[in-house]
């Protein structure tokens, strides 16, 4: 999926943008990579029997940070004409929603051993980096 | 639409959270109703043949409101273990989409005599100060 | 909601299409409110504590029924040079959505008398019913 | 992606399912790629300047196209107590959004040397195949 993103930006009419092109498509990438791996995360809890009562948390935080990944994806795949502020928020709200979700998961992968946790939160992080470091080129 | 998201509202198992119930269920609507509006709104303008090429910055903040205000909708749909830094982030971002979108669409509004984008412009505005008025409940 | 939706329709450049406008509008209004609906079940079914084993596929049938209504709103709110086919089958898909998630949540609101899944399982009938209504302007 | 996407699969509590897991995951994988990029393509068309106007019904339908290979994805990663005739009928919806995007695509492509559409319509041609795979798979 990467070459494609960087293809896909690489043979856009306008590439230029505020964004170096390979931290964008590595952006855009963990986006969507955490999207679903968010929401596989949410499904793989449900199906855990017994330990169900102990993951309600982390099934809802999965499902607003597969949302939130999911819109964040789209709006950086957009290279015509950005909205700073829109980008920045957006940004910014993804990342509030990785490190809750990744903390969360984390926890689940040291204390009960979660698997899917434990990759989830991995992609999280991933994540959340990837956006840390666009946040560094939109204007404050 | 309203009274069927403040009915769910009110049956939830643990409905007391952060937000007064009206205002939140007020906030969803509105955010669900801009989503369909800028995804209507996008499509319309694509369908303006010679006006086109003087629609494409308002294409592109409408496609980016819709996502940002499905996402928005969806996170504020979940009453279960909110995590008040996502809620903040997320609202903020949908009031960065919503002015933007809505500022661009009242320009053609005025300025070209686009209809749709007069209604779109409307829908902006009150999502944009219904995320507003919940902001005001979210711990700092 | 209905009257906005109806009026970006009205206003579109080209609002002549295979449907009526509306039941068009209608059934653009129902897809977003099952998309809202099913959203706040799920979570609702995630907050029912001792419950909660035996809503498992309800929240599964609930999330998948968000989605597909939430793109199936977005796909009927483009009037702009549709492809039948498409309009057909996403139609489709989202009256088998509809029919499994209203059939869980009706029986969950029976045997168990969860009122949100009542609230829900009405508007999953009236999304399966208005997409029904629909396909019967589209070209087999 | 494809490692990550299999890993979850592989993690689940309750793994086994209809589909074999690898052609899941290669299918999960190609709808969220096909999203990302429908969604990329869609908004370089928009800046395509003076060719706009001849790229109308090909952003129409990338963006039904990235809106229904979203859809599918998320549905396709719930493995918990899944309903047959929503994952046949969301597959067959996604057979036909990625047709008709990926035979428009590939028409620029051609006609009009759109090297963002040729790309598009490979990830589009991927998706549709990885679809009929599975569908092969699911109860008639």
């Amino acid at each position: 999926m990467p070459q494609n993103t960087l293809q896909m930006l690489q043979t856009h009419p306008n590439p230029a943008g505020v964004f170096d092109l390979n931290a964008l498509a590595e952006c855009i990438d963990a986006c969507f990579e955490c999207e679903q791996t968010c929401t596989s995360c949410a499904d793989a809890c449900l199906g855990e029997g017994d330990h169900l009562m102990h993951l309600v948390h982390c099934i809802r935080l999965n499902l607003d940070c597969a949302d939130v990944c999911g819109t964040t994806g789209r709006v950086l795949s957009r290279l015509t004409q950005p909205d700073q502020n829109v980008l920045r928020a957006q940004l910014q709200a993804c990342v509030a929603a990785c490190k809750a979700c990744g903390d969360e998961c984390q926890h689940h992968a040291q204390d009960m051993n979660m698997q899917h946790c434990a990759v989830c939160a991995e992609a999280c992080r991933r994540c959340e980096q990837a956006c840390q470091n666009l946040l560094g080129s939109v204007a404050a």
